[in-house]
């Protein structure tokens, strides 16, 4: 059975754990204090031109999430975010245990608009008989494969300026995001259009890893407080550094979202060819194709994946992902059982 | 400048990084469902002597602290800690910030006896006017360095049975205790004798690592959703069960322990060759000499180590700490310098 | 300007206040031990036909409801409200800052059904990575002026006790609910089929005061540490005792209630004489007629009330809230400007 | 028997019950928008020579404590206090519970220094793997009835000052302390002095009621959002109004706790002149003497008091308090039998 379900199936890229074995007897001052994390941020700072900016590496996007915002919000405070975002719909209330309601709204596409926000401060302005909206989380690549626009964000961004929302972004897979076909956003870009933003390397080819990035310094006033507080702060940091060392320093973290990308368009396409629909635009390493119950049942003999959504008696919308290390032969074969089982 | 700071200066054993390449592109489910979880914990088990134990992977110290308390006690309850103790010196209110209070007693060798948690119900009795104490948090070997014996804990335990407080050991370097020269406690009596604990691998060869063991399986109950809530989840469970996978399948664990204690005990003798005396008497990889402030100045120009507390105005106590990783040369050089100097 | 924004626009009932000078010099125990407490406990239990009910004394509603709740509730579990819930909708992010996310269902009436418990335990089915629905929350009479049949709340009681949920419901207008003209429940009733719920005084005659009742003891293990903790515990406690001594010694609470519904009542009627509708059927103290805009601009010279939902270009919604202190002639002079503007 | 255990054995002064009643069928604005609350802030600020204070009324001193605490603090902050203060001490981990340590601090008179604030900054300067002390807590008069003097208060606002440390002064008993024969502050001098502090009402008069103080309006910044959140906001918010109303506008509040120092002094006196001591030298409405055993038995039979602390096989030291409505017919009477039983 082939591993269509995720994109954390596998371990690390191969350089990442050759760089692990020659530094490791290299001894190096603990809890992020290692040299490997000076390199790896001095060469994120740079690709992001932004030399103030501010950059932790954490382990898992729940744990980024959760820290960053609580870290940020008083008690009375929320962030509004998209109802499919993974903070509202996959965290097991991690912000809610911070003490922050997480405010959700209704989208077809998985983005937020500045209309969007409009409507929640509109919906929260009972003042002081409900939260104060003071945060927005947005995805991108969003949790249905969606991208923004650098128009659409810049307009997400000056809303929130003129309002006084911070602009966080997960990035869990803004590699995807930026190396998808139609996209016009670069890393810079999201470094000067958000407050913060993370770039997540766990599901890119790192075996754990997540780079929080605050654009404006002041943002992370004693952050490391609250890193050591919710218990995110690593003993061996350097295990996180050379993470972002590796995958940053030849642009390896852009070629292997591209080669995810690509094995998920190449079925896309074949999809396509063959008359069935989408959930969603294909645009990133998860694709939502609309595909008949009988071949989704022959389909799931042989590959794993996720029947994310019943349409009508005979169709389901199903979620097949791809990653940095999705082999193409195994694509071409799920392509050609699709042709035949379709 | 060689490194006594700590014991988590280097990276990993070499085992656990070959076996990472090795299974590097064998495709795992996530989340801690991998094969390699379920072959470790089954390890576990069986050197517990405890198969209905409940086991988890985590990733570090006050990480594991922090779920393993909040998920245990209500509101209004609270953990007596040794005031020495990890959770009350060294966390960043980790646990004040799940909203429970650590209650702090004062001891001289950073242990907890009954007699101390005997007073701590005396001076918390007046509901519900004060928290309920409700856990008792231990670690073994402790902060300072001391160790626990059979009998001592066999009492404790006692005491907690009857007084409905539950047993939580810390076990950051219960390798380090279970190989002290004069320990006759082995990990079976550890989960006889506790409610639940955690075995350390970050600070004895791991990249990184703990594993929380739930004694009485109804403790463990839903928490899962308690690790996912606090971000400690890794998407990549593999990593964290690679590393206990290889430092338990040949007890590894336990021979690297031993070397760092040796490492330890070898400079300890020399010092005590030379006269001078400890803070604590040397148990384990952490000792605290009490050395001349000149001895002192000239060591620190080749090695790194914490001053720990001055005694009077010619001596201070310092820390050492050895590893798995600790080079026996070195040592012996520390040893020759300190006789030159000293 | 006469106000019928609200039923807390006055004091209190005068046997309440009569009771405070008759009692005032009268040395009593503090923090809940009076013997007013006493007394009036006793009454209530008998009139809940539950002698073995546990019963305290808060000051208002959301006190009650976050307190209640976080005492119950583990960290990870949540509960499941109607959109229009007071928690969810008026309370500041008071539950969310315990700690727990509150799970929103979209109702036509304000009114949780089976179904929409179902629907939430679909929505929520995703463990660990999802909150763990474990309470659901009502209001009787609901925030829109509904409430609840006796068929209705045994098939929420039934629905509940199957699915390991417990059932609480917010009784700030529970005695409007249990006045209402087509009402078939009792309080004993609601005893009988929730697990805790709480009798509101501060919206019914009392200066204020909530009786939180839990109607199975086990679930009130511990509960004075938790009212304590979150600052409920009034030092002097026989000020809320006293609210419900007098409230209940000879049924006022029924009776004051009533008055409120048929203030209500009598102005609806007129409404519906003059030809217009309303947004919900009107059943309390709480009515939501849809007038013409003209009509509102006029009324609003003379009343405080609030505007609630513009319903098209020419009409609007508005909210009138009556209560025990509503005084007759000004619902006559409402409804005499009623007709002449209308 | 007569109850010296507390100050909130009565009921409220008749004037403020009076008011009540005169007032009850005005209707008001509720949550604390009527116009007693307008008139009663007026009057404090005028007495408070500080006209932009911002000022709210809550209900109980742990409340007040926990809600200004943590609408002040960052997740990483905590809150010094002697360990004798009441957030130490009597409050079931109320701040705790909103996720901050309290760091306290052995004092012995209850008070402190800038010298044990020096200690705590020390204490906590591991950066970042302890909390960060933001805010200093102390009562006055303390809760062993000490009281600072001017220069003590402004010794520690002037620390405080140069080391980015917020000072907070719980009031409970601010007017004993005022009231004191030796006090030289002032409360204008408690304002400048303090970032925010709180005026006791509870035990000085009123059914319930603490009047918290934002000296610098910006600390105030959303704060009713908080105290809705927590519970705090009274729909009747005039009922909390009406007794700092009554209490202040002819100084009902300084005469008042008069009468109870006096009643203390009068007790403290006589039990000089037997021969006696105290454990803290008598200065408020809470003494502390030293009796025999024997005496405390004779006593206990006519007059409730708690046992404070036993000092050695024959004596022990009680605590006496009086209150407003401390009957001094009841006080000569204590003195009679204390000479007699003596």
């Amino acid at each position: 059975m082939y591993n269509f379900k995720n994109d954390y199936s596998e371990g690390a890229h191969p350089n990442i754990l050759h760089k692990l074995i020659e530094t490791n007897l290299v001894q190096q001052l603990g809890y992020g204090e290692d040299e490997y994390a000076v390199q790896a941020k001095d060469i994120l700072k740079q690709k992001l031109n932004r030399p103030e900016a501010q950059i932790y590496f954490l382990s898992g996007g729940t744990q980024t999430n959760l820290i960053a915002i609580s870290s940020l919000l008083r008690v009375h405070e929320a962030v509004i975010s998209a109802q499919t975002g993974h903070i509202s719909a996959n965290e097991t209330g991690a912000i809610e245990a911070t003490g922050h309601k997480v405010i959700t709204m209704e989208t077809k596409d998985g983005k937020l608009s500045p209309a969007d926000l409009q409507k929640a401060l509109q919906d929260y302005s009972l003042k002081p008989h409900v939260v104060k909206p003071r945060m927005v989380y947005i995805s991108n690549a969003t949790e249905i494969g969606s991208i923004y626009t650098k128009a659409e964000l810049e307009q997400l961004s000056a809303y929130c300026s003129t309002h006084d929302l911070l602009l966080f972004l997960d990035g869990a897979r803004l590699g995807h995001a930026l190396m998808a076909e139609n996209n016009d956003l670069t890393l810079s870009d999201i470094a000067r259009l958000t407050d913060l933003f993370y770039i997540g390397a766990t599901k890119n080819g790192a075996l754990l890893g997540e780079a929080l990035v605050f654009n404006k310094p002041a943002l992370a006033n004693d952050f490391d407080y609250v890193l050591k507080q919710k218990g995110a702060m690593l003993a061996k940091g350097r295990v996180l550094a050379i993470q972002f060392l590796e995958l940053f320093k030849d642009d390896l973290y852009f070629s292997l979202a591209k080669h995810a990308n690509s094995m998920a368009m190449k079925i896309a396409g074949a999809i396509k060819e063959k008359g069935y629909t989408f959930l969603t635009e294909p645009k990133t390493n998860q694709i939502f194709p609309i595909l008949p119950k009988t071949l989704i049942a022959g389909l799931s003999e042989r590959y794993l994946f996720y029947v994310w959504k019943e349409m009508d008696e005979n169709q389901s919308a199903i979620r097949l992902i791809t990653s940095w290390a999705t082999d193409e032969h195994k694509v071409n074969e799920f392509i050609h059982d699709l042709i035949q089982f379709g």
